[in-house]
């Protein structure tokens, strides 16, 4: 039988969960919706969803045992906790809290009650990710040692409420959430050190640009993008390992690998490239035969696995994909980011 | 009548300032070269120049008033002083000096001899460069908020003595110090944070991948990364301002300016873009007639410039163009850059 999920918030994400969840996922059935807002709840009830009334008629309907929260992110962790405490199992959206602290008063919740709780990081299933972590598990071309990872708009001031600080809005808060997480998913280490640049271009009480400059114990440097303000797009990875580099140019995933072939030393007297105020050997071309073209992976990218993992979890059959202490780094990383921030400093840390 | 001069040091570096002084620059002369190995002597003696027999003969020439210093990089300080007390005024090879306190030795005999003391910055006059810096003191897309210079290679091992620490070897200190020149020539406003991540990818003693990420008073940050093992490249400036981005591409200068036409409030709720794993609003494109998209600005970039501001200066008809309180700017970022490796911290500074 079909777990029963209810959603609290039924804005963009609200929509999509309800949408993907109804068409793709046979183990989860969305029976209802709670909105604040009216014009939600006439969508829901045109849907045929059920809608409830308050928050507490959702936490009372026995049927329900998940909750999904898609509210602003201000909210996510007083729905979680009293969710929780009612007996149902909780799927939060991104970011989970707005600070780690918060978070650990879920986690000690979900230890209390022995309830599920999940975030919907959903983006560990894209599959430009997907690509880029196999070519890193598979080392293809070797271990890396410096990762970019950007995502680039340009429709400057940020949508709705995640412009406001206090719904925990801004883009460290909202796709860097997504990127930390694939970072931290894919690199097996602990981070040491977090130098953030965040800007204010066209929304004042966040930041709706920012770089990070992170590094990890084993040696690698990872570079996070988010920007709204950025007309000439860059890839959405550019990765460099000790044989070669991998590039995925965007979410359709274009893009190619390019591997060292033959590594004997090169003649460096012959080549030699003139700019217009001089010349150098050290960034001339390397020759064409020296190196090979691969594709990238074949990867299946299913984000509908997330769901029908909650599913498997609670019938015993799996265990937790997207777990609390993983979101936990992520928030630790996030704190950090604010703080270096702040300071106009890096900051040390052991996450 | 044309100033003259003596290279000492007559490798790949020291045969261009031949090539290009003989041919292109009127004001000045090359007479003779100096150089511990006996085939550059070959060279030049087959050139028609005169060969001298040690540093000391070059000193001991009444005729020649410059001398180009294009040895590795450990021996341009002491080469300097000698020369300056020798009467002579210096062109020195970058990087300067290893460490900054070196250059203020340098400076100090400079001060108390009265002679000339300058730095090969030829990149100054990079085309690439110059059209980076037009484009931000004519506010074509407005102010800067974060900047990336990057120059790409992949020939792995560094070439000859650049490889090895004592000689000042590793890409910071070779390609390194002539970003780093850009940016400070550029940007003005003081450096407030240096960040650094260096790699020994193929060269064991000295940094052959660098990244930096450097945060200026005024709100401008600036990576600067320099690559030997980069197997496809980004371009050669990604230059995001308040109201567009300039790309140049590469040293023949392909790139382009989109400029932001309308900053009208867009209609968010229409466009969404679907990702295998989830919708995104925020960074769906912008609709096309919004932006403008303009060539990169024409730009003069003739490098024998730099010697015919030497000659100017010593004719008392100019001021010296690259000065060497500029450079020691440069070698103080450089210090905080290896401080900032060493520590895996950034490092504060007022440079």
């Amino acid at each position: 039988m079909a777990h029963k999920l209810a959603i609290v918030g039924f804005g963009g994400m609200g929509t999509w969960h309800y949408e993907n969840v109804s068409k793709r996922v046979d183990e989860v059935e969305v029976k209802g919706v709670y909105d604040v807002r009216q014009e939600p709840m006439d969508t829901a009830a045109s849907l045929g969803l059920k809608t409830y009334g308050s928050l507490d008629a959702v936490l009372n309907d026995p049927e329900i045992d998940i909750v999904t929260i898609a509210t602003p992110n201000n909210f996510h962790k007083d729905i979680a906790i009293k969710a929780m405490r009612a007996g149902k199992n909780v799927i939060s959206e991104k970011p989970v809290t707005i600070v780690s602290s918060e978070l650990e008063e879920i986690m000690a919740v979900a230890k209390e009650t022995g309830k599920l709780f999940s975030v919907h990081q959903n983006r560990r299933w894209d599959k430009d990710y997907l690509i880029i972590k196999k070519i890193l598990s598979d080392k293809t071309i070797g271990e890396p040692y410096y990762i970019e990872s950007r995502v680039q708009g340009s429709r400057g001031p940020l949508h709705g409420w995640r412009g406001y600080k206090v719904n925990g809005g801004g883009m460290v808060l909202d796709w860097g959430i997504h990127l930390l997480d694939q970072m931290l998913d894919m690199i097996d280490s602990k981070v040491v050190d977090i130098d953030a640049h965040l800007f204010s271009i066209h929304t004042p009480e966040v930041d709706d640009n920012f770089k990070t400059m992170i590094k990890f114990e084993n040696g690698v440097s990872y570079l996070v993008e988010v920007a709204t303000n950025c007309f000439i797009n860059q890839p959405r990875w550019h990765v460099c390992c000790k044989e070669g580099t991998a590039v995925v140019e965007n979410w359709d995933c274009d893009g190619k690998i390019v591997k060292l072939a033959n590594n004997d030393e090169l003649a460096w007297e012959d080549v030699i490239v003139y700019t217009s105020a001089g010349p150098t050997r050290t960034m001339a071309p390397r020759p064409e035969e020296t190196t090979e073209q691969l594709e990238l992976p074949e990867v299946e990218a299913d984000w509908t696995n997330f769901y029908r993992n909650i599913a498997a979890v609670l019938d015993g059959k799996a265990e937790l994909i997207v777990k609390p202490e993983q979101c936990l780094r992520v928030m630790k990383v996030v704190d950090a980011i604010f703080e270096s921030h702040e300071k106009s400093h890096s900051i040390s840390v052991n996450i």
